[in-house]
């Protein structure tokens, strides 16, 4: 019989059953965020097409922008050759990936020895999160 | 004193020791690998301008490249809001990143509940790593 979940099978699940998922911004090219992936995630990803993952703080499973409305349009998915990490293409609704209002949760950069933001607040996250 | 490493305490390190660390392509902007580093991993690659990892199954230090000659020449290195991913802009030698001889590790995508490999070899990895 037809399984039609084998493509889940192929993941290298870690022995907490989960891969690391790496969102990169389709129009940019910028690399937006890193989170984590149970099977859950990963089939509703696909199925719904929106960027779902595994909180491992809060053991439990979110979908990207359910409180900002910063939704992780999925256009394309793609595994690593060691079939533990996926790459999510995804159109960011919004243009802001980061919690703290930014296109992309990278913008510290190492500068003469230390970790500097380099990217501005595109929006207050009070303003996105309400207070 | 001025302490010449503080930027290393920054980044939280798992219970490991080990940062995710996602590798793009300055020119392509294409995601080449993710790999771990650990506290000297990312020490040398900061040193040197040239990527090291710490492979987890080996348990050892590696350049990227020391066999294949595909260096990866780091040009920026970020981190993300949650200080426990590093982001390198990378110019990839030889232009593959991947032991398949692919650009990219991620060369695979899914498609119709498979993953397709829809990237080409540019090298034989007998010709890359001889026999």
């Amino acid at each position: 019989m037809l399984n039609l979940y084998d493509w889940l099978d192929k993941v290298r699940w870690s022995d907490h059953g989960l891969v690391a998922a790496i969102a990169q911004d389709a129009s940019s090219g910028r690399v937006l965020n890193l989170a984590w992936m149970n099977r859950e995630a990963l089939a509703r990803t696909v199925e719904t097409g929106e960027a779902h993952y595994w909180s491992r703080s809060r053991r439990k499973l979110w979908r990207k922008g359910e409180h900002s409305g910063h939704v992780q349009k999925v256009k394309s998915v793609r595994l690593d050759c060691d079939e533990d990490v996926i790459l999510l293409e995804v159109e960011q609704q919004g243009g802001i990936a980061c919690h703290t209002g930014r296109q992309s949760c990278f913008f510290r950069r190492l500068d003469n020895g230390d970790w500097v933001s380099v990217d501005p607040v595109l929006k207050d996250p009070h303003e996105i999160y309400g207070r």
